[in-house]
Formats: structure tokens, sequence, C-alpha cells
């Protein structure tokens, strides 16, 4: 008799975008003329920049032909030409030390934050911040790292490091033994940054307690601050404890082209059961091209393209574009009464939401009277429960629009 | 202490594909003059055709453009321009009776076989065919479905169905009971295809025994003789069993653009241990949409022209010239005295090595001798022992120079 994976039945009913869609479908179809802004989900809206499409073409064309035509990505693990380039500008020019082989180019961010738990035994402690992006808890209840769900967003078994606006968003170090450190930054949803010294005491605790951290830093392009780390190899000793996840998709507007890498440093050990070290890199560059084949060459001439001087200067404006609305929506939501965090280095806001409105009613409210779609921050954790996440990707006006009709309600 | 998954370390070293590219950088690197062919890894060597990469262009240019601009695919489950063309030109022209929300696109099926044992328990005993894909074993291999390898290539636990020229390639039930039975028609890499009756036989196993079939029809463009199923949704009962894989990497030469789909019906269940039925429909809705992020804009808008008339037109003489090579190579093989089987309704030509020489040998032979690279059999499986796999991707003249090739060895 066929067996279904039990741990899938933990699982809230539904992951929290789809669940956002739904309502708003309701909400559409029952005033097909209101017009909603939506400040929710973290889709970009501004085009792919010209160097990138421009590079697209030219593949595409190449794909057309016989003797410029490129079938399976040998491996899967990315193109030499992407891989260098990333070397070259997302750590090398930071001071951060990471070999091209090092690098696995993937379909996305969220991809690899999902699968990358599967190299680790079931038996290990998971810690999450509190609020967190769903995908690193979910993926580890289907996979049976966790007990139960307590009914109110959190599964037994689960660390939970609560990030507030009481801790200033700073999740302390764990006090019982965790394995698996999830981290964000800058990050979703809170769109708190951390430092240099911050990050080097989560790298100090990992060593000392044999931890593995897997580092999303989806969102570094949008830290303004040349101090604050964009990777965690900026920290000493991170080699030896981390992983780190990245994406086209925010930094390039690539949420529709897919595209995104992973970086597993060779320095990287875990253990059986009975303290054997084992290197981690041939693990996940096993599981890696067995399970994946690789990402479109259209899309990787496309995204080695990001770093062309012309692309840099591009997405760079983009980015300014985005981090622009969120300057407008900090000052006019803190205008308005709201306590605002995050914004300054990361495309979302974090607020607090009125005094005795959860974040679902306040969610449902928006939505009903203004018309604006964000995203209620119980979604991502019980101590997101009284806050809400709104995202900077949109227009400029249509921003302006919202934070205009969140003003009169 | 962070634990290794060590499922991992009970593989074999390599995955069968990269090993092969091993050797052959090898042997290039010690005669970098010789003019290699390659009949090995099954990749295509035809560039995308012209209706594809017109629907890439203009999908670029929307891309490149705010009003036209494409962000997540929303859920990641695939545009319904596409899910739609599939029903039409994949199922319904073929009396299968699929609806367009049971469709998931995905960027490959070598991603969705790996993938989709993740909704089963780890207590089901896993069938497989012997010679095999080895992305089936393997991934059941790492979730931790099977015992210790036994050095020979086979896993304790996993159920072996030998295919041979003995039983004609058609494996026989198994005679234990089995609960997730992995079946690949045109087959990879014998070649050889399932009748009606064959499959209905597998149908009704399945339904009597509460079993799953993960059914890969990523060959069946290949298909030359109507009277041969391209879907098991084409027999009786299907829906309440299978799972079917389905790509175009071969079908419109997609190995370097990465496009799949899979089919999970709405009548399929699977177990809890107190057996309780559960509907598998929204598991793997919830798994894709939890670890997928949707397949390009511009990939899937190139996937739709493929079912355009003169997408289908183009894509129909592109498998014509690869199966005009099958027909080469049979026919060259047979004079040489080879055993050959396959090819007929499949790229893939699957020969009796020589008498006392084992396939690995083979392949070094083939390599060295004539510069030919092909498969080992022993790669696919213990069964596959004494074949070998030669693949029709290729040049008409490089697949005749091969044949004279190794007629002189």
């Amino acid at each position: 008799m066929i067996l279904v994976n039990e741990n899938f039945l933990k699982l809230k009913a539904g992951y929290l975008f789809p669940e956002i869609g739904r309502r708003v479908r309701v909400f559409a179809a029952e005033n097909p003329d209101a017009p909603i802004i939506k400040l929710g989900i973290g889709d970009v809206t501004e085009p792919l920049v010209p160097a990138v499409t421009k590079a697209m073409h030219t593949a595409v064309d190449e794909m057309a032909k016989k003797e410029t035509f490129h079938g399976y990505d040998d491996g899967g693990v990315g193109y030499e030409f992407l891989r260098e380039a990333i070397v070259q500008n997302d750590f090398k020019s930071r001071g951060a030390n990471v070999a091209s082989d090092e690098i696995f180019i993937s379909d996305g961010a969220k991809c690899d934050t999902g699968n990358m738990q599967e190299i680790f035994g079931l038996d290990n402690v998971v810690a999450v911040t509190d609020p967190v992006y769903p995908v690193y808890v979910d993926t580890n209840v289907m996979a049976g790292r966790t007990g139960e769900n307590d009914g109110k967003g959190r599964y037994g078994k689960m660390v939970y490091m609560p990030c507030t606006a009481e801790n200033n968003f700073v999740p302390e170090l764990p006090s019982q033994p965790v394995d698996m450190i999830y981290l964000c930054y800058p990050n979703n949803p809170t769109g708190a940054v951390a430092t240099k010294e911050q990050l080097k005491k989560w790298v100090d605790y990992a060593v000392e307690n044999k931890a593995i951290i897997l580092y999303d830093a989806a969102y570094e392009a949008f830290i303004r601050d040349d101090s604050i780390p964009h990777s965690i190899y900026e920290i000493e000793g991170a080699r030896k404890v981390a992983i780190e996840f990245r994406s086209f998709s925010k930094t390039a507007g690539f949420t529709g082209v897919r595209c995104g890498f992973t970086v597993v440093p060779k320095d990287l050990v875990a253990y059986t059961k009975s303290g054997q070290a084992q290197p981690l890199h041939p693990i996940w560059n096993r599981r890696h091209c067995t399970k994946f084949n690789g990402v479109s060459y259209i899309t990787q001439k496309g995204a080695e393209a990001v770093y062309s001087p012309e692309g840099k200067k591009q997405v760079k404006e983009v980015i300014n574009l985005y981090m622009s609305n969120a300057d407008t929506m900090r000052a006019a939501l803190t205008e308005q009464g709201y306590q605002v965090f995050g914004g300054e280095h990361a495309p979302y806001i974090w607020l607090k939401t009125p005094k005795g409105v959860d974040s679902w009613t306040f969610f449902d409210l928006l939505l009903n009277k203004a018309n604006v779609v964000g995203t209620p921050g119980a979604g991502f954790g019980a101590a997101g429960e009284g806050y809400f996440r709104l995202s900077a990707f949109n227009n400029p006006d249509k921003v302006k629009e919202a934070m205009q009709r969140i003003s009169k309600i």
C-alpha cells in the first residue's frame, strides 16, 4: 500500500503567498473596479534592463544555430563565464574568498534554500528567526525534522529566535544546542541588517557548536551603507560553517526569469553519527547533479550581463528606484503615526499594526478600505503577529497613491 | 553537532554521466587531436526550431517593457496558455483525460522524477526496471528508502525487475509487494516500448496492490507506430494510480533551455499508516509551490510555440532527422554482426557487447580505437552489464562516420 509522507499533513493549509493571492482574487471578483495596488508578495515591477535583454536576444540567436547551440550545461552547475563573473564581482570585490567551483548556479534562492536541508541528517535541530521566510520552516517540516504544528504557527523540535521591536530585531544566540541555523540579511520580512560584529558572533557560535549557518543574502543589493557585509564570507571563519544563497530575482528583476546561486565552500564539513567528518561540497554536488539539470543558457547569459559595466549601472538605477519608494513609504507611514522598521537597506517596510488590530485583520482592512495588498506579519511566524510587511516593489506613483489611501483609513 | 544525511554515503561515487565526462576529458587531454564523436550522454545537437526562437525573442521584448513585463509565475505551476496547449495537444488528441490544473510546469523531467518521491513515505518499497535511468534509484537512496549498496550496483530493499534480451526487455510483474513503480516508455536506455496491453497489466497491478506508477514519457515524441501509447492516461484506470513525467528536452531540443511538466491527476491517493486516503494533487501542489518558483516566462513562451502549427512541423523534422540516424545505426551495427535493440521508437540503440567484453571495457575500447563515446550498460544497473547504449542525437554525417569507425575495430 502506497504510503504518503505524513510530514506534509503537519503543514498549515497553504503557503503564505498563495493564500494572499486567494484573498485578493476573491476581493477583486466582488469588486471588479477596485484599483488594487499590490505591495504584498514582493515581486518586482520594473522590466529587465537593456543590458540583460540584449544578452538574452544574442543567446536566443546562438541557440537557433547549430554551430553555437548549447545543450546540457555540463553537470548542471553553471557555466564558468557566469561563475567567474560572480566570484569577481560579488566576492573578491568585497574581500571574500570564494572560488568559482564553489558556486552552484540554480533557478533561484527559493529552490536552493528549500533543497539544501536534504544533505543533512533528520536528527539535526533547526533554528530559525521568528518572523521568518516560510520556506526554511516548511521544507524542514516536509523532511521530518520537526514535530507537530502547535496551531499557532510553531512546530515541535524547531527552535524559534524571536525578532521584535523589543530586541531591535536582533536574535539572541540560542540557549539550547542547535545544528542548522537559518539567517537572512538584509532580512525578509523585517528589513533588518546584520553588522559584521553581529555576524561574527554567529560564525563563532557555529564554529564552537559544530553548527551550520544557512545564510540567505538574496537582498544584499539593497544595502546602502558600505560597512554592512553583503556576504557572510566577509567574516573570518565563515568558510568553515556557512552556506550562502544569492539570487538575481530582486537584484536584477529576475523573478520571472529564474536564476540564483549557492556557495558551498570546500572547507565545510558535517558529521556522521559516529563523528566522522564528511566534506559537504561533494555531497551537495552529487545532490545538485542528480536532481537538477542546470539553468537555461539564455538565462545564464542574461545573468552574466548583470555584471557588465552597463548592466551594473542599469540594475543600480532600478534598485535606487525601489529604495526611493522605501524612503517615501517610511516617511509617509511615520508621519501617519505608524511605528516603522526596515526599508533602509532592504525593499521591505515592517510596521507595527495599530493597537488591538491583528495582522490578518489589518490585511483585510487595507485590502477593503485602501485596496492595498500587504503581507500579514503572522504569516511569517508567531512573533510576526502585530506586524505587517509592505514591499517597495512598485511604481513610485502607485506607492505614493497607496500611502495616501492608507492615510485615510 | 551538524549531522550529514548518511544516505548519501551509500551512493556510488559518481553520477553516471559526469563519470563518462571525466573519462572523455582525460582521453581528450592525452589525445588532443582525436576527432571524438559523442553518442553518449543523449544530449541533442540540432538547434532550437525557428518557431521557438521567434517566440522567445518576442517574450524577451515583453520582459523589456514595463507594460508587458512578467514577474513570478503565480504559484509557480505554469501559465495557463502552456498548460492548455499541453492538454489539447498531448492528451485530448490521444483520448487521454487530463485537466490543465493537473499539469505542473517545471524545469525538466529529471528534476520532477527526482523530486516526486518526496511526497511518499519512507517505508514504501520501490521497484525499478534494471537497467534503469539512474535518477530514480539515486534519489530514493538519498531519501533513505533503500539499504546499502551491494557493490554491484544494487541497493538493499529496492526491487529490481530485469529487462534483458531474454525477456525481450519486458519486465515481469513483481512477485513481492511493491508500492512505487518507476516505468519509462519509450525506455531509456533500452529503447523498448510498451503496448497498451502491457501498460494495462501495470495499471491493473497498481490498482489491485494500491501502488503508484511513476511513468516517465520523456521520449514519447519518438514513437513511430500510432498504436503504441504516448501517455499512460490512454490506459483505463491510470488516473487512479499514475503520475506522468514529460519533457521538452528531447521533443524540442530544450536540454539547454529547461522545461518539462508533470501530471498529477486529482483521482490519485496515497495512504497514511492508519489507512486514511490522502489526495496527492494538493500535496504535490504544496511541495511544488514551496520548493520551486516557476519556469522562466521566456521559456514557457518558447514551449508554447512547440504546439503552434509551424512549431509542430519543425520539431517533427528534427525528430525525423534523429530517427533516421537511429535507422542508420541499426542497419550498420546489425550488418557488423552486433545484436541490436531499440532505436525504432526511441533515440537510443541498445546493443550487446561482444562476448567476453564487459560494458566499461567496451566503452574504453570504443573511445580509444574509434574515438566514439557511448554509455556502458552497467551504468544503468547490474542487468545492463553486457550491453551498451548509443544515442542517435548527432549530425547524420558524424553518425555515419562513427559507424564506419566502429566497423574497423
